[in-house]
């Protein structure tokens, strides 16, 4: 595509050639000629006068050093006009529409319009599977679940019984959504009874899952992931939990049964979160913290326990200091110590 | 069913109308009428006045507030009671009996009465599954793996080579039992020989194993988890551990290699174990607590490196306020240097 | 096997009975009869004077206690003698060679001599498998993907679209391998656009990838992972990463997107590493660590946040004793009010 073609497509303000001919999004260190790279994030600016990329997408508010010798885009979201660059420049390989004969697809199922199912996928009876739904191979759909249009399930996902999962829902390869909670009751004689976790799990639109995630069903009530949540790999989400609309869990992150993530939440990697709490709107914590108590809107929380993020960060750079810190208090114990002597020596009377 | 059928088979006291119609157990905030619920958990008190349920499980030694509208079940352990009641108001969907076409079963795999073994499921020669034993679609079992009876196996399970399960073990989707345990020696040119992990892994009876929970085969001895221990999502145990009889493993735990869990422990989520050491039994570790030493029979330890619970607890309160320790030892030194300086001044001599 | 040959075969001197009949390896405290048993950590050379083993191996340098009736064999690397004999004394359940029937290999895929390919195994267009590489039951290899020669891909690995896998290359069940990136882009709205994720995966040869494991693909760049690192279970590599040679990373590591780490590194089960920095050659983190920054070649770090190892014992052992270094500064506190105190009741003059 000439370059002239990508400004126009990504509302971009061109400066330089648009003749050159641009075959894909690269990184700003290995871009090669051809190649349209972006600087999104100020760590890179130092990389930009040396990129080999033809052209460059920067911030319409950037005013340091120019490219030697590429274009420039410039765009008012350098990262926003670099993921639609991509979605423009690369294609995807897309499996062939139709049911693999090589399927167990239960004769009752509801499919939708132009489908793709993959070989080895098993689907339980009353299940349904909307329009334009991908299901690559290996993948099982239990008796009864739910799949809406659009969705793209990826290879080896797990989706239970019953399980309800809505529109444009990405599931990456191996991820289990429905596996019984972890709920059992201790028994006068310390083995545990098994609590039958039968109960809903609802997945709403355009969430996505990470590959080998987990979210399990609770015995009563319901778990949910609420629309535009953005679930990364191996991330563990108990028994009826709830995740709020266009909250982001980073990869290996776990949230214990029974607690509400409100929305816009961002739990970075790493992160765990205890049971029965509610962390809310718009709070942030960073990896590998241990949420033990519910967290107020808007919170920025670290550590373990977390605590308010410029407590951690303070405490923590103390945490570092301590030799000396215990240092200093033996040397004031010497200190306070000769001064005692001192007076005691004097033997001055307190009365006089 | 009746709520005085329930009452009789709960073995409750029934207190109100056992006339009422009761469909399904749901948590105390969304009961509705027909609705069973219960109250556990002290935290949950607060919903009782309010509840819509039709009838709630109390502990027959509570007595505070009623609920307005709800017959009351009295039970000596209300949650067993719920538990119960789950169990008696939820149906599983189960799959079909027998064999499905499907699937590629060896020969030779010794099969008992009424296994259910769906679509795509593979088994080595030489395996056997016990009787009522249900395997979902797309597992796969090694050669010469056993399996005991009444035992359910989900999707895209794992179970290698001569792997040996118990009776009434329950493993959930994606688990692997019995891969390579990461064992390597390091040669003189920095590069990693393999040892070969051939020997045995012993899932014993009554065992639940979560979702992508990876169990590791060592080069010598076994991995072995003993009868009726519970383990959750995304954990792993890797190779020659014994997990201990009645055990709870919390979701994305970890146990390096040739530890011993002894028997009722309870390790919380996201708990690290280093390895060759032994957790004495009934101790418990509290989330996200990183243990590198052996800890004694009946200890709770948290923290990372995990100390006994009391003490961490006390540390990390301590911890909170480092900033403001640091400025009382600061303070200090500001006035045991003015004292120092104020008795300089006065050279009063030593020797009077 | 003789012990005699098995000397020879493992460059051993042997001293005692020759003629013995070896069957197995096995750990020192569960050796029988007829088993080798070795010692390289000294944790288990108490076990020595009672093991039941026909035969140990011990360092050369050993100079401790012999065994009571066992045979010893005398190397220079007793862990390394230990792996090649449990190489000569074990033996693998290898699958046929051959194309299952019950697979969906697509007719272009190039397929080496002597592979072996299980039912339930989905091979997409364009992809090929080298010579001798073993394909476990219910795998998919996605389209235009390359896998080397002498390779092992265990049940339920997701290979993705074009991934490059080397040659000797092993990787255990339900493995992902190119999966999307977590790649998202905020709106104005709060809603997240998805980056295309549609660019490199590269794993060199010799490397192993462990059960669960994800390695996610880029947008634009590669996600590479050099010749001869090992990856334990449950790791999360995200996009763009590289992982360096021969750099060996324990369980449920997580490494963030666009991150180096060099070659030689160690990385300790749960460790975290956060994105965009680089961990230097050779570098070693202890468990569950969380790096914030970059770490120098050939540096020890431990702790959350990960600092120097040697610092970070010093402020742990401190953090431990908190409570009292908090009372030692409140003595202080008293001692100190009581000296001003005192001088402030002599009311001694400043100008005398």
């Amino acid at each position: 595509m000439k370059l002239r073609e990508l400004a126009d497509r990504l509302r971009c303000r061109l400066e330089g050639d648009g003749d050159v001919e641009i075959r894909r999004v690269a990184g700003i260190e290995s871009a090669e000629p051809g190649d349209l790279t972006f600087v999104a994030n100020p760590r890179y600016n130092a990389f930009l006068t040396e990129t080999r990329a033809s052209a460059v997408i920067l911030s319409a508010a950037y005013t340091g050093g120019s490219p030697a010798s590429a274009a420039v885009l410039r765009s008012d979201d350098p990262y926003l006009s670099f993921a639609q660059a991509v979605a423009l420049l690369t294609e995807a390989i897309v499996p062939p529409k139709g049911i693999d004969p090589m399927s167990a697809v239960a004769r009752d199922v509801a499919l939708g319009r132009d489908v793709s199912i993959g070989p080895f996928v098993a689907i339980g009876p009353g299940a349904s599977v909307g329009a334009r739904t991908t299901i690559y191979p290996n993948v099982v759909v239990g008796a009864g679940a739910r799949i809406g249009d659009d969705c793209v399930v990826h290879s080896h996902v797990s989706i239970r019984d019953r399980v309800q999962i809505g529109h444009r829902v990405v599931v990456q390869d191996g991820a289990v959504i429905g596996s019984d909670g972890f709920g059992f009751v201790k028994r006068g004689d310390g083995t545990h009874l098994k609590i039958p976790q039968h109960a809903d799990v609802i997945i709403e639109d355009d969430v996505e899952i990470g590959a080998n995630t987990t979210i399990d069903r609770p015995a009563v009530g319901e778990t949910r992931i609420r629309a535009g949540a953005k679930i990364d790999n191996l991330v563990q989400i108990a028994h009826g939990v709830k995740v709020g609309a266009r909250s982001l869990l980073a990869a290996q992150v776990g949230i214990a049964g029974s607690t509400t993530i409100d929305d816009d939440v961002v739990l970075a990697g790493q992160v765990g979160v205890t049971g029965h709490i509610t962390i809310g709107k718009g709070a942030v914590a960073t990896a590998q913290s241990g949420i033990p108590n519910s967290v107020e809107p808007g919170e920025l929380v670290s550590g373990y326990p977390a605590i308010a993020n410029r407590d951690w960060l303070k405490s923590s750079a103390i945490f570092r200091q301590l030799p000396a810190l215990k240092h200093r208090v033996a040397e004031l114990e010497r200190r306070i110590a000769e001064l005692e002597e001192k007076l005691a020596v004097w033997r001055i009377p307190l009365d006089r």
